[in-house]
């Protein structure tokens, strides 16, 4: 292992490269975080990730991989112990299938929520809530997404929901999600961010988020006014 | 395998839906194939996918499952004959990667740029162009995507610029698929329409899909005058 070259290239804020954290401390796999700065981008990533010039980005032993969903998958193969992804075809199949639908379906949503305002932001808080809705249905009395007793592809896939989607929530002035609409994604979030590996991860400070999105979100309104506000 | 249900919901014109069919025709898994018109959705397309209401859908033994990247896989997990996906976890991620970004950077571009116009016709275009050659450069010299002598993953998940491109391109008076700028891909194209299990799949004659698409373009087109044209 100590001749292994494992690496994340990450920015402190992302969720998407948290996913792959969380997804390495789970397997136990030891790696060398890389801090990069996406509003002034390195060389660095320019190189590893020619395609997307975004992080995350992993690198094992000079292979250079991009995209925290195909991440995860190469970190579920190489890593066997401590299966992300369940055996069964057809469970794997929905993993996968409500990763993306988070990914497509409520992550957009709940972003454009926070910094849209009239019209577009109603749209998007209803979008937001309707997403959720399908998620709560998944849930349907588990401990996790991916189980009874276990953290699992699923919910690392949507483990943003956690924690930034309430901040953007607040952000946004928006209280997405209200434990008496969603109580099983509520105590679903309090058992993930209690996990013990979850824990290790330590999330950036509450505040530090807060103050970050705000000012994010009143940069990509600023931008955008003058168009279509689509 | 006589009592096993396997179907496959589909429309004649969607290239989602041949590649759900080329990989069971790969494997030589049998199915019943069954016609769904998407524009007056029946009752047992929103009960088989009621999220996103879409085709395709694959049936089997009573499970269900929508999104044709997630149907693929399932589809290579389940039946082990002619791998789709690479044995190694690295070459799998990068036909993952791949087959997402043209999924993201090229399909949505091309397509634009056969119905808009202007200024979006102009920007849809250079974008196609910009991830066609990013898609150049993975063939590399190779017979197939997959490797030299094998239809596998990506060439399904892209096998979309075989036919449907150059159709789009002659409905948008934009010759995409110049074989001068690609002359891997134009040579993939042949070998992947030659294939014989490709070949045995039937795609919709070229004269009906000008026609369906010609009319699909210009009611996109018309439906967004007036909107803000992004």
């Amino acid at each position: 292992m100590a001749t292994e070259e494992i690496k994340l290239v990450g920015f402190w804020v992302s969720p998407f490269v948290f996913r792959v954290e969380w997804a390495l401390k789970l397997k136990g796999v030891e790696f060398e975080y890389i801090e990069e700065d996406i509003f002034n981008k390195t060389n660095r990533l320019l190189e590893l990730n020619p395609v997307h010039k975004k992080v995350p980005v992993f690198v094992h032993d000079q292979k250079v991989i991009a995209e925290s969903f195909v991440i995860l998958e190469y970190i579920d193969e190489t890593w066997k112990q401590n299966p992300l992804l369940p055996q069964d075809p057809y469970q794997r199949a929905m993993a996968r299938f409500w990763a993306r639908f988070a990914e497509e379906k409520l992550l957009d949503a709940a972003w454009t929520s926070m910094w849209s305002k009239g019209e577009q932001k109603e749209r998007a808080e209803k979008e937001t809530l309707e997403a959720l809705e399908k998620i709560e249905e998944q849930l349907n009395g588990k401990t996790y997404f991916g189980g009874d007793d276990k953290i699992g592809y699923l919910d690392i896939a949507i483990g943003w929901i956690s924690y930034w989607l309430p901040i953007w929530g607040e952000v946004g002035s928006f209280e997405i999600l209200d434990p008496k609409k969603f109580p099983g994604i509520s105590a679903w979030k309090t058992r993930f961010l209690d996990h013990p590996v979850i824990r290790d991860c330590s999330l950036p400070p509450r505040d530090k988020m807060l103050e970050y999105f705000h000012k994010r979100g009143q940069e990509i309104y600023n931008s955008r006014l003058g168009s279509s506000g689509k």
